[in-house]
């Protein structure tokens, strides 16, 4: 998809100001700007590279001020990152305007299929799933009996979502996603081994919702796991069964929540941060990357940093003394010669 | 399924107290209770409920002695909680009894396939598989060549098995598991960059295992890598070459465990631990959470925890001061100054 | 497949010692040797199980001084070690010379597929993919749009490629890999929720790398995360977006790599490691285990251990004392008594 400067400035309401019929077919950053792209300006500390860039166009706030001849055609608008940002979006959703079913995939008598919706060749879908308007799901997924997925929400290629599940509307699943797996409960025997409690419950996604690849989501033993309204959850995070993330929380990569933890809303969780089971964290709690929580947060938009975590502000003062440790010994053991003489 | 509170006395070998006739289709937590389903009521701490549960039946023990009228059915038995998870048993055998093979799916010439199976759609069943009975396969699979996969085997929708590994009887693997990828083991050379050393060995998972979403269990550089009976892994666990975990042996979720490490019996992991290479932990071993273990454990039954870690009870003493340690640091310097006057 | 200890001296370019004819068709660990197997003896330290191992045949060093009569046919080579790995490799070739293009697969009308290539069941190529000579793509992949594979690399089963990415040559890509899903960016707005920040960018993997079974590689925001040539990645590795891993640097499992960083050549990164985003980490630089990089490490060849991480040097110091910690409190507390006397 090639687009002339003419054609962009009309989409962002923005003034052309340069050879409004130059063409760009992709988008660059302006630093590393390439010949045939866009990119903008927002942040005055990269106002240098507007002279230097290779890029043919660049998006700039309305009141910049050049001070000499720039090569690239300009397109100005009132907020350039902003209007960046819509053709990035506008871009995206023209990609990703596939519809219709793909041959070979495997979709069970009783499933209708609005013709609004794509699925890719080698998914599966199964009895009695329902799926909403302007679904995408992409090749070698696989939909399990009775899960329900509503209108505009993308399953990316080779996410696993297994029965009974139910996921919202806009959300994003990335590929390798498994959903609704056996949550991890075994009751132990006398002779030390196991016996499998049934997993019997479901997973339950809410609206705008987006979860990285190969993440995994437990169903409840009874009951749900449920993901509220608006969380992120990045890659290869585990979710194991019952637990609660409360709206618009983030978590980052490799991160793990245990059996029955609640999560407040709002809360940031930073990547490979671990959570044991039945705890509660409040509301707009933020915790550090690598962290361990052993015990409930109770107050809200509180932060915590360490393994096991407590306060980050009374970890970090710990944690300057660790580093301090060997010196503080020669300390003590100074102090003491000193008073044994 | 519908079924009425007769129906499942009668199963239960139960008392129907109420009215026998009503029915129910699902389960729930009596503290949660829904119309139209079944719960139970086992420890006395929970016994309020069964004034205002909306369930419709609830199992109980024999002995409950009833303060007032309760609304749901109720059924008498000897164990509540046992009859209970009998049920869901029975309910998740049902839920799970698909057998055939649908099509597309690819199955080698030369491949037996017991009329009892479950093959799914887009599954690859490659040459010289063996699979025993009442094994299911759900869709989109890849099971390489030689592999065998033993009686009543569940592997889940995603699975990817290389070449040669064996697979034992009544195991379950959730989606998205590697197995029998390959060990990651390279020679370094002398311009820094690194040699493949091939790694031949195979995978041998033995009966009764439980494996979680997205866990990889890579095949040994040669010999086995083995996960001995009974062994239950959580998701995102990564298995090394050459790693061997003994029997009855519980690894929490995103844990790791490095090549040629050996893990003893009937041990329990907690999640998000590191387990170096070749080391051996003894039988019966605890470890915390995020633990990491750099050295063998050869006391049977000891329980560590940190990273590094060492007892949990002399780390726990040592955690406890490290919260301290600002608070030392002015009891030192009081000292100090004290001593200088 | 089975070969004659003649035929393997010949191919080895070796001398035979004791019976020619007899037969292998598998590999062992000379402590492990089974009948029917090939072993090789390289470390002294094993010198003793020539004379009690079931191998059939042992690869030895031309040197080697026997003590006594072995039962085992020798081959004895310049370098024992080296000619095994070569037999290794020989054998893995010879398995995995699949080509052509199984049914059913999904291959877009444009894509050209060379005679040397494999393209297993079930696996989906996208418009406009370019796959190079003697690449092997096993069942169940997805390779989306305008991707560029080079020659000789393998892509495993159930391995998903998003659109716009570069595979190098001679790469090995492991079951589950997920590589360019979209960066984890997303705009904090005044209600608490999130938009999503578009991810239009791609990731670029040069050759020789190898990847690990279930890691994710997201794509860039803009621009290109990159793998330089030779490095080597474990299984569930993460890498952000917009990350840049240096040539030749080898990362364990389960380490993860957040958004903008950019790690040196040479490196050696240990399981379970944390790198936060937008650091810059120098060539040769070897990280512990567990540990978190929370700044850059400017400095080439040094080592790291800790969350946070310093030098290994100085935490292996501080640790010592973390362990000591309830005896200073003692010491300390002995200190003061004697002081207030």
């Amino acid at each position: 998809m090639e687009f002339t400067a003419n054609y962009l400035a009309q989409i962002l309401n923005g003034d052309v100001e340069g050879d409004g019929k130059v063409t760009v077919s992709d988008f660059s950053k302006i630093e590393e700007g390439k010949s045939g792209t866009i990119s903008f300006l927002a942040n005055p500390i990269y106002n240098k590279y507007i002279y230097s860039t290779s890029s043919n166009i660049v998006i700039v706030n309305k009141n910049l001020v050049l001070e000499k001849k720039v090569s690239p055609t300009l397109i100005r608008v009132d907020n350039a990152y902003e209007a960046f940002a819509e053709l990035l979006n506008i871009y995206n959703s023209l990609k990703n305007s596939k519809q219709g079913i793909e041959q070979p995939s495997f979709i069970a008598e009783d499933v209708r299929i609005d013709d609004s919706v794509y699925i890719g060749a080698f998914t599966y879908i199964a009895k009695n799933v329902k799926i909403g308007k302007n679904v995408k799901i992409y090749p070698n997924c696989y939909i399990a009996e009775n899960t329900e997925i509503k209108d505009n929400t993308t399953i990316n290629s080779g996410v696993k979502i297994y029965s009974d599940c139910k996921i919202g509307a806009n959300c994003t699943v990335h590929s390798g996603v498994i959903i609704g797996g056996d949550g991890f409960g075994f009751a132990p025997q006398k002779n030390n081994d196991y016996k499998k409690v049934p997993q019997i419950g479901n997973v339950i996604i809410e609206d705008n919702v987006e979860i990285g690849a190969n993440t995994t989501i437990d169903r409840a033993t009874i009951g749900s796991t449920i993901i509220r309204k608006g969380v992120k959850l990045d890659n290869l995070v585990q979710v194991a069964h019952n637990v609660e993330i409360g709206e618009n929380t983030v978590i980052a990569a490799q991160s793990g929540i245990a059996g029955s933890a609640k999560i407040g809303k709002a809360c940031m969780i930073g990547g490979q941060v671990g959570i044991v089971g039945h705890v509660t964290i409040a509301d707009e709690v933020k915790i550090a990357a690598q962290s361990g929580i052993a015990k409930s947060i109770k107050q809200k938009g509180t932060v915590y940093q360490g393994s096991p975590a407590f306060g980050i502000f009374d970890y970090q003062k710990s944690l300057v003394v660790f580093k301090n440790l060997p010196q503080i010994i020669k300390q003590i053991d100074a102090i003491e010669k000193k008073i044994q003489n």
